[in-house]
Parts: structure tokens; C-alpha cells; sequence
């Protein structure tokens, strides 16, 4: 593969060769990349902003992570945090650092993986920064959406008696991130082993591709639903789950039978002796969202097999806890449960 | 000093603790920090959207930055792009990569550099991201800010015969930074010899705390000024002139006797042997505005002093040129400018 030196383009060419092919989907999108900042019309609409920063090394790991799905997976990770909100996003910025061991063909595929979740979430690329770094690969994204006045959705309306929910399959990312480094580090012990990765698509795509939960808020929005609250769970569902009683000043009971779990995602559990609940209550990265409904509502989801219905919103007094399959009481802690 | 382990908060307590005293300033600030999203309302003016990274080792140096400077200046930098638009900044988000060398006491210094500026410039804090890093310190910030609908001014408008402006002073924070470097290589080489920075306040500060151009923005609406065209000096004079003529279609004369290069600014260049000239055509950093005006404006800003009419716009095929005090007349180019 040919390797252009990011230097030969400098600074202000590596950005318009990266952003050369940037479509706008979106009339509010006045003014996109090439100014000091970009242009948003709103239209009436409220707008909600969120970021984050994704490390290589503590985030993403690129001995198994293609460039192009790290893009992709930059981008959705953001956008998940604004679907949370019951929000559309519209526009992302998208800044990067990186050391000079990366070429432009390296960023450009980067890139590849940015533009094909714009396309795919139909959001406008308006800006961002690009530096050298030390040492390493650095992503910042910021995510912007909107919503109509006042229909956005937090974490605190949460109301005792509410139904607790959660979108499809929660657990597997954790396990395709364990297996990936395992086979990486087989590989690192003998180089002549290859990763065995066979049968796994399910829980590395998971992984490395996640998706955010457009059809999710699509789907409330035609059913005329507005969840009391809502949160994406990035950092498994205990943790999320806390996050949300902590800011709706409630309790939930959470049903360990309920909580979906994939069954590739059981099956290499097993395989690993490891406990499926645990993967999915402290596991990360599922990208799903959880979030609660009035009981009244429950007629208008029971249909959707993307919605689980895992539990329900007590009390504050009553705390957080899962009612396991056998029968015992625990409470939650932020990295799954505490055994009495 | 007291240190306190970052581990001993984790990242929401961590994040607690940073904004506890956050305060909202903008009624259209609906919901802030402690959500997947913030929420903004804009009651029908157009949203301007920018973002900057900052590395350490490429942007700045702890050696001598003070991590509230550092915290100041982060915010500063990224407001600067915002008024370079023609808008006000409303809303920041910040986001932070650290090593373990980092303690609460060192995030606290930032973040009361980071709401300095905020109060000083009239901004809410409403989001952002922590995370640890293998190295370093990383500063990502997103700035939001609003303009009056297509009222916000691009790089791209400027009119042959328009007048060439700049805002401040050039060149003085270039000169700071070369003070800087050059005590720190004295300090390194012999520990017990102490900085000498007497008399230098004002490149130093230009350098380590520079501000963004809010009085100019608000002189600019209150004289019912509109540039054609605007830029902010981060990069020197030259590389932004030759990115306003490229973006606009024209050409410019630039006279270097109308640079205006403060008085102790010049001192220290020429005690250092350099060229004052160089300095603010190449130095960057400056965080002042470069904009273009209709002739017709020049009476409303001749009485402005912090306003510098430093030349005019050409057509295109003249090129970006400068006339130096000697008579000669030199080509620009991206540092400083090009002998014939």
C-alpha cells in the first residue's frame, strides 16, 4: 500500500484532502468545513451538544482495530449519547492527534469509517482540528442534535412504577473485546499463530462496529411515546442503571431472566466459564439504550422486539437491585452486583 | 501542596467535583453538565459550532504553562474562532486526556482557569469528557455560540478595494514563547540559575494568557459594521492573509510600516536580533482578528485604536503582497514572506 507522508500535504492540505469529498445532508448545515467555525440553523428546534474523547491505548487498541471502524465507531459512540436524549443529531465535529507514524492513507481510512456513519445516520461532518501528537492516536467528537422544544429526555424523570427498558442485546461487546485480546495476546506470544476469530462475528462486531439506536427513537417517535427517562449504556447496565435511580432520586428491581443476552454472546460466555448476567451488567461499549416508560405505554411496545421489558423503578429507599434467577435479592453495585 | 489520586474519585466523582460550582449564565442554556447531552435553545438565531485540540509537547509546554493559563488559554483559543465569525460565544464543552502524574489538585487549577474565561467571556460550561492517557496532557473544547441569522461573516467575502484590518497587536506572543524556550534550555543546563523574565510581562502574558476579541465583535455591531470578510491570527499574519485571499479570490497589499507591532515587543526582538516584522507575519498565536472592510466604513472605525488599517484587497492575479519600508515589494508566503 502506498504511504504519503502527512507532512508532503501539511496541515491545512491534509484537511482538505480529507474533507474534499464532505457532502452536506442537511439544510440547516449553512456553513460547513473551511471557516473559523461552522454555521447551524435551527429552525426553532432546540439543540443538544455532547463529546467525547476516545484514546488509543485506553479506549481502542490498534493492533485489532481497523482505522475505518475506529472512525465509525467514533462517530457512533456520540451520536448514541444524543439518540439517549431523544434527540436526531445533525451535525459532528471531528478532531484528531497522531504521531507521525501515521500516513495519510492511514487517516484517510479513518476518515472512510467517519463518512460512512454520516451516511448512514445521515449527519453533516462541519468541522474539527488536527495536531501532531507524541505518541499515539487521539479522537475527539462532538455531537450535535436536535429536538423539539422541551422534548428531550434525561436521566431524572424516572417515576416509581415506571417500566424499565433497555433496546436490543446487551453483554456481547465485552466479549469480543476479551476474545480480541486473547487472540492478541497468542498472537504476541507466537506471530505464527493466526487469531482464531471463527464463528465470532457477532460478539467482534459488536466491538468494533457498534451501532447507535436511530430506529429506537424512530420508532417512539411514530408511537407517540416519551420515555420518563433515558441513558445509553456505555459502561454496562449496573453502571448506567445507578446513573439513573442516583439522578431520578428512585430504586429499580432489575430481573436477571429479562436482561437480553445474544446467544452467540451466551455461548462464548460458557465457553470462557465466565457469567453472561455479569458480561451484560458490567461488560460496556453495547451502545443500546435504557431507559423508562409509564406503565400505560406498555401496550404500544409489547410488539417491538428490539424493547425488553427488565424491570421496574421503586422507591428510592428500595435502592437498586437484581432479582436473580434463582430467587435471591442482591444489590447493584457499579461493576455488577454484591453478593449479600 | 495537597495530592489527591484521581483513582480515589474515579471519573464521575472526578467530574463532580470539576463542575460543582459550574454556574449557568444564558437562559438559552436548557440543560448543562450531568447528561448524555446538553440541551441549548437559540430562540431563532443561527448556531456557530468550532473545536480545537491541544497537545501537550506540540501546543504547549508544562514546563512554564500554568495549568490555569493552560485552562484559560484552551477556552480563549476556541472563543477567538467564534468571534471570528461575527458571533458571541454561548456554550463551551471540554474534554481531558491525562496521565497518572496528574493529581485532582492539578484538574481543579484547570477548570478554574477553564471558568475564568467563561466568566470573563459570558459562556456556560455544559459538557465534556475525562479520560486517563499513556502520556501527556490532551485538551479537546468545543465552542457554541450564536449569530443574528446570516448576519455571521466567513473568510470568504472580501471585495477588491476593501480596506485590510487587524485588530491589537502582532508578533508579541511568537517573542514570548521564544523567551520561554530559551530560559527553560538555561534552566535545564543549570538548574540553579532562575528564570530571568524581568521586564517582560507583556510578551510573556501574551503568550500564556491571551484573550479572544470580544470588545472588537461587540465596537463592530454597536458601529453597525459588518466586515466582508474576517479570520483570527492564530497561525501569523501572512498564512491567515494568504487563507482570506485564496478563500475570497483576491489579492492584497499589505504595508509592513501599518503592522502594528507593540513598543516592547519590538524591544525584545531586537535585542534577540530578530526581525519584528517576521515575528508578526509568521509568529502566530496572536489571537487577534484579520478583516476586511468597504472603504465606506473607514470613518466609523479611524477613531478605534485598537483597530489597524494595515492595507487593501487586490484582484487575485496580483497575488498577496507586502510593501516594506525600504520600497521593496515582496510576494507572501505561508512563513512571512518570499525575497525575490
Amino acid at each position: 500500500m502506498e504511504r504519503t507522508e502527512v507532512a508532503t500535504l501539511g496541515e491545512f492540505g491534509l484537511i482538505e484532502h480529507l474533507t474534499a469529498h464532505n457532502e452536506t445532508r442537511h439544510a440547516g448545515t449553512v456553513l460547513s468545513v473551511g471557516d473559523d467555525a461552522a454555521v447551524i440553523d435551527h429552525f426553532g428546534k432546540q439543540t443538544v451538544v455532547t463529546t467525547d474523547l476516545l484514546v488509543e491505548g485506553v479506549h481502542f487498541d490498534l493492533m485489532y482495530t481497523p482505522l475505518k471502524h475506529l472512525g465509525y465507531k467514533s462517530v457512533v459512540v456520540n451520536l448514541s449519547d444524543v439518540y439517549a436524549m431523544n434527540a436526531t443529531p445533525t451535525q459532528i465535529t471531528v478532531s484528531l492527534a497522531f504521531s507521525n507514524r501515521f500516513s495519510v492513507e492511514a487517516l484517510s481510512e479513518f476518515y472512510e469509517g467517519v463518512y460512512a456513519a454520516c451516511e448512514k445516520y445521515n449527519v453533516d461532518l462541519v468541522g474539527g482540528d488536527t495536531s501532531s501528537s507524541g505518541k499515539g492516536f487521539i479522537v475527539s467528537v462532538t455531537a450535535i442534535g436536535e429536538v423539539a422544544p422541551n422534548g428531550f429526555v434525561t436521566r431524572k424523570g424516572a417515576q416509581k412504577g415506571d417500566l424499565l427498558c433497555v433496546s436490543g442485546w446487551l453483554g456481547a461487546a465485552y466479549l469480543g473485546l476479551t476474545l480480541l485480546e486473547r487472540e492478541k495476546k497468542i498472537y504476541l506470544e507466537n506471530p505464527k499463530i493466526q487469531p482464531d476469530l471463527e464463528g465470532q462475528d457477532y460478539i467482534v462486531g459488536r466491538l468494533l462496529k457498534p451501532e447507535a439506536q436511530k430506529e429506537l427513537i424512530e420508532f417512539l417517535a411514530e408511537a407517540g411515546i416519551v420515555p420518563t427517562s433515558m441513558i445509553d449504556v456505555s459502561d454496562g447496565l449496573s453502571s448506567e442503571l445507578l446513573h439513573l435511580c442516583k439522578q431520578s432520586q428512585c430504586g429499580a428491581v432489575l430481573y436477571e431472566e429479562k436482561i437480553p443476552i445474544h446467544d452467540a454472546a451466551r455461548q462464548f460466555a460458557y465457553q470462557l466459564e465466565l457469567d453472561p448476567t455479569a458480561c451484560a451488567l458490567s461488560g460496556g461499549e453495547d451502545y443500546e439504550l435504557l431507559f423508562t416508560l409509564r406503565q400505560s405505554d406498555y401496550d404500544k411496545i409489547v410488539l417491538n422486539e428490539n424493547i425488553s421489558v427488565i424491570g421496574y423503578i421503586t422507591d428510592a429507599e428500595e435502592g437498586a437491585v437484581i432479582m436473580t434467577k434463582g430467587g435471591n435479592r442482591h444489590k447493584l453495585v457499579a461493576q455488577g452486583w454484591q453478593h449479600a
